[in-house]
């Protein structure tokens, strides 16, 4: 896991110089096939990466986006019209049936498919239309990390490439992320905090909704620690009534208006005297600790950087805790279910 | 919260008989309009609710669904197309901006907007194109539960009469509920189980997706207890690694297809030797505890059941921990986020 997350500089600089082409041969074809509408299949992390696509294709493409719910397909059998609708499905593997299934049904209902996975050759690639390589090279750890940055790279050049835009926001991606697995020591630093901790909620919103849902499964899968992610929003319409007087929580503060929109859940994690650690660009308010990050701006790219802290923490946690964060128990590198 | 989930087989009688005139009316409306894709807008109980119209837009009306993200309008000021969209707003107060402004803008974007509340004269009703009254009367407990039933109803009425059909596997459905409350003793007794208990895992699948995360909201707000629910499906996707010898996991086994699904979900968690309890129709393997419940076919129809004997739970459990249920620590009856 720990190579694998130290591979991610290499991963992204080699999507964006070999990965390129591929993208903007299925970008003009999304182009001409001109969707109303997207759709996003995934399971675990990959859905995570999902939740980030639809973000894109709303904001940067006007393209409403739904992810989809394998089971009406798999266990109710519903076959929706999908002409205009661009259908793209996450797979590190490409070999779970309830998203190769789904992705098959797609073809023969009228969409563009898309397959975005690690795999070439896999049940995924050959049902859909295009498949797009994340380029990430054989991933072993079951907690999936450089196949999570590639997928959310591509899936932004993706959606620039359609838009017509050149994401060269994107170049300096590698060297950020190097930046970023220079707070090492920081981060295991801050690990020792929660070598006990029974259980962690990690919120951020927007865009990062993604990092605060893609973080706590690493927590899970590398520290056996029950922990969930909620976008800051949802939080406060219920589930903040789980924490009270020092309940481990973790946001991470976006830049830009997602960051300004995690002022008001900060204050009321704060009304409730939390366990608060801030991850983000500047000190938060008194009572907090707070890891300070590089600069992450753009927000809308933001979350293919955020999630490099989260990966450390959990490996390092793992580690504190006596666990192999290759090998979280009961779990394999490919899950099927239908 | 015990008197309105008593209420709940006069709500939904209430709908039944009183609710379809406007039900129906509306249902031309959207029938007229012939829409390709449908989203669903809404924060908290209203959301697993959203979950639940989502899967019966998919598989009853053959309609693509998706769960807005409230951000993409509020944070980041996208303007999808949404001609030839069904938008439907689902919110019991009708007053959180941040189902009110995307609604608004869904209106003004080409989309057919529908809002499901219990307020007549409301923000959202005031832009909305049709309101529906969930006709649940005042709702005073912070967590809601009549507003839910009564909110998953008039979706399954609404979309029953689109789809040209007469809905009268609903007609029945009081008198279940109230079989349903007279399980309110067998309850009680589990409840005991959990009175210690640091958190709680719920799972299900399919169209009771929503109500595995109804559950869960429902002993946060009601017992306080960290509880989170997941789809089986996305459990086996990495989530189960946080459960492991005696972490206590309910189950809620659906009839038809979503049951039979469960049952390599079962089988996983008793691989962990979680502590168990399954809440179905029928007794499970060795090693779990079953709190047996009155047939709820069609699966369709069954969250609109399948949610109480949880209520009864999170209320019997949140008085065995000294909580007062009607008053969540620092949550109000109405939340307003961007």
């Amino acid at each position: 896991m720990w190579r694998e997350i130290r591979e991610q500089p290499d991963v992204l600089r080699r999507l964006l110089l070999d990965g390129r082409e591929a993208i903007d041969r299925v970008a003009a074809a999304i182009r001409d096939y001109a969707p109303r509408f997207a759709v996003l299949v995934a399971r675990g992390t990959s859905d995570h990466a999902a939740a980030y696509g639809k973000y894109l294709l709303e904001t940067r493409l006007g393209v409403p986006a739904s992810l989809a719910a394998p089971s009406t397909t798999t266990l109710y059998h519903s076959r929706p019209r999908l002409d205009r609708v661009l259908y793209i499905a996450i797979s590190q593997s490409g070999e779970s049936p309830d998203v190769v299934l789904p992705t098959r049904q797609a073809a023969g209902s009228g969409a563009l498919t898309v397959a975005i996975t690690n795999q070439n050759q896999s049940p995924l690639s050959a049902v859909a239309a295009h498949t797009l390589q994340i380029m990430a090279g054989e991933e072993k750890a079951v907690a999936a990390t450089k196949s999570y940055t590639a997928s959310l790279l591509t899936l932004f050049l993706l959606i620039e490439a359609v838009a017509g835009r050149d994401a060269r926001e994107a170049n300096d991606l590698p060297q950020r992320c190097t930046q970023l697995l220079d707070r090492q020591e920081a981060l295991e630093q801050i690990a020792l905090r929660y070598r006990d901790a029974e259980q962690i909620l990690i919120t951020s919103r927007g865009y990062n909704e993604a990092t605060a849902r893609e973080a706590a499964l690493k927590l899970v899968e590398g520290a056996r620690i029950p922990a969930v992610g909620f976008s800051g929003a949802d939080l406060l319409h219920g589930p903040i009534a789980m924490v009270e007087r020092g309940f481990p929580v973790i946001a991470f503060i976006p830049p830009e208006a997602g960051g300004r929109a995690m002022g008001s859940v900060v204050e009321s994690l704060l009304a409730r005297a939390v366990d608060l650690l801030l991850l983000g660009p500047q000190h938060g308010p008194a009572g907090t600790t707070t890891v300070l990050l590089p600069d992450m701006r753009p927000e809308y790219l933001s979350p293919v950087l955020a999630i490099v802290p989260f990966q450390i923490l959990a490996l390092s946690l793992g580690r504190l805790r006596g666990y192999d964060p290759d090998r979280p128990a009961g779990l394999a590198k490919v899950t099927r279910t239908l």
